[in-house]
């Protein structure tokens, strides 16, 4: 069959693995892991001279659940499968790709919901802080054991594309493509605001109480939707949002009370709703904490480029006219310092009208960059034979 | 003394007095309020054939208390001080200068924290929801207690500037000036969508009980608190935050806790802290609701220079570069409607890097502009002998 003539598809049905780790892991705080396991799928095959590994790194609500179904619930496709699959930009004819659920999360890997050893309860308010950097030295380890020294490419948008900078930075000879997609080099102000915004809502939720809510069989779900629903806002450009709700009524008219009027109203309510049943107040808390505290160029005096110069990986920045969250203003700093520090570097901004959430979304332009970028990838010209 | 050598000054000490209104005020929802009263104060003197009033609209979180002092507490200066006083740009030696708090607020005015005469019980849940129609109709009825025809102007920023342009659709012959600062002729999806999320934060707090938290001896201070710290991102720029607090740490080094790291964290905090000790959480909900509510085109199929084309006062319409809440995008959209039936109208785009809050801060030309405009205005040449 003529590869251009294949329709792209879905890596199909899938299953998660887990991976236990019984090395203590010290993280950046100082607090030290003593075992965890990691949660993660593969889609494709890890060729004989394992060059054709992708590593794809998530943001906050999302998972090792990247591509493919299901067999218990056909419904459920990973969070990036419009991106990954047979044909598909991330190929996995081509490529072996890997997803994988950080350390702390609510989606498999150990994290505050999961029993620690030492208690014989959920870990709770006990469980560290962790920061990116954490996560990728938690990656890295998994690669480990999965037989890859070395990923033909890093992908990340979002809190994902942090990850795969720090990648670059932390383990420079194992990149070779670094897609940094959505990104900022550290957060601003406001966006550190907003995450605190998000904090104190479920901190002061009386259902928290102090992050031991397990024991107490309750969530502190009011504060989980609070901060569902701020970060849609953040998510969506103003754009997007007037395109898609507008002034829209519910019920056709003003009911001059305190129900849902607006569309708007009842979208953040059901999405707040939805997210507060199935995510973890604790991982959530976490999430937006490692969010807060990357700044690679904090360590170099500010000077990202200075952070960034062990870097060999080729990267691929790509940003989004309407994300106001990272705006491709975050993005050109990033891509600043590379260039400043003769890396190879690719830049695209996508005029997308979605906002940050374009990272997610099928937008052939973008698309087509990531394949173009990742034409040659799956071959290693420097491997050792 | 001439008067050109004068120093812009103070109103002094100033007291505010409390109308009594027993008409009954039917409201845009269709609900009633029996009987209300107002809070308001006055500087300056009305002049003789009482051309010289000038109405000036609050916006979220303020009062009638827009100059001044009291005796009683000298560090309660009003909320636009910088603007209005003898010598200011809306000068009281000129001026008689009017503010009030509006109807269903929590500074003095008749609102949910009133005691209801029907019940002996505070309204609470019960106190309808008022609109910005609804405001300015009371305020033409304290007008008219105090022997004002015709106001010279009426100005507002943000929401203040909803009323001012109401004021030029429901009573058009009563206002030779309208200044409508940092506005929008409503709110965008995810304006409302702000406010969603922080009325949520408010009805969701355990303390709220259903608005009717006074019998309980309690206030929904979790919620109120979370709102105010929402407020505050969208009242300020990136930029604004980014130059007062950037990525600033109270202690110089990351604790990697959850107590605040960032100087916005404890900015953010402090000010939702001390909002919660004094505003009423139901009067937060009602004017949340008519922001939402505000749109004088909807009545004219959405032609907002049809809505306006009564109006027959002098328009200055000023936004403020850096405003991301109400963009000058949204005073064009005024100054465009306005223009487009025939009116009289200035526009100015301040290069402000202050937000939103912009209107409340003391820039030269933004102060200079209102001055000019209001030259003339304390004279009324069309007016009956």
């Amino acid at each position: 069959m003529n590869a251009l003539a294949k329709v792209p598809g879905s890596v199909g049905v899938v299953a998660p693995g887990d991976m236990q780790f019984d090395d203590p892991l010290l993280l950046k705080s100082g607090a030290v892991i003593p075992s965890y396991s990691l949660r993660y799928e593969t889609y494709g095959t890890l060729n004989a001279d394992r060059s054709n590994a992708v590593l794809v790194c998530h943001a906050l609500n999302a998972s090792h659940h990247v591509a493919g179904t299901y067999a218990h619930d056909p419904k459920d496709v990973g969070w990036w499968d419009n991106l990954i699959g047979p044909g598909k930009p991330i190929d996995t004819d081509r490529f072996f790709v890997v997803g994988v659920n950080n350390l702390g999360g609510c989606h498999g890997s150990t994290g505050p919901a999961t029993i620690n050893p030492a208690t014989g309860r959920p870990w709770g308010a006990d469980f560290p802080v962790v920061t990116v950097d954490d996560w990728v030295a938690a990656q890295a380890r998994l690669a480990d054991r999965l037989g890859i020294r070395r990923f033909a490419a890093v992908v990340g948008g979002s809190l994902g594309a942090m990850q795969a900078l720090q990648w670059t930075i932390a383990f420079p000879d194992r990149v070779r493509h670094a897609l940094v997609i959505a990104a900022a080099p550290k957060l601003s102000a406001q966006n550190i605001a907003f995450n605190e915004v998000a904090r104190q809502a479920i901190t002061t939720d009386p259902d928290f109480h102090g992050g031991d809510y397990y024991a107490h069989g309750v969530v502190p779900r009011r504060g989980l939707r609070l901060a569902r629903m701020l970060g849609h806002i953040t998510y969506l450009s103003d754009d997007a949002m007037a395109e898609k709700f507008g002034r829209a009524l519910r019920q056709g008219e003003f009911k001059f009370g305190f129900d849902v009027e607006f569309e708007i109203e009842s979208y953040l309510r059901y999405q707040g709703d939805k997210f507060s049943t199935y995510f973890d107040a604790n991982t959530y808390l976490r999430i937006t904490k490692a969010l807060d505290y990357f700044d690679p160029a904090l360590a170099c005096g500010g000077r990202l480029a200075e952070a960034l110069k062990g870097a060999v990986a080729r990267f691929l920045v790509v940003s989004f006219t309407s994300d106001w969250r990272f705006s491709p203003a975050r993005s050109r700093e990033i891509v600043k310092a590379l260039l400043d520090t003769g890396k190879d570097v690719s830049y695209a901004e996508i005029d997308a009208p979605h906002g940050h959430d374009a990272f997610l979304m099928d937008d052939p332009r973008y698309h087509g960059l990531i394949r173009a970028f990742l034409a040659d990838a799956d071959t290693d010209r420097s491997a050792q034979p």
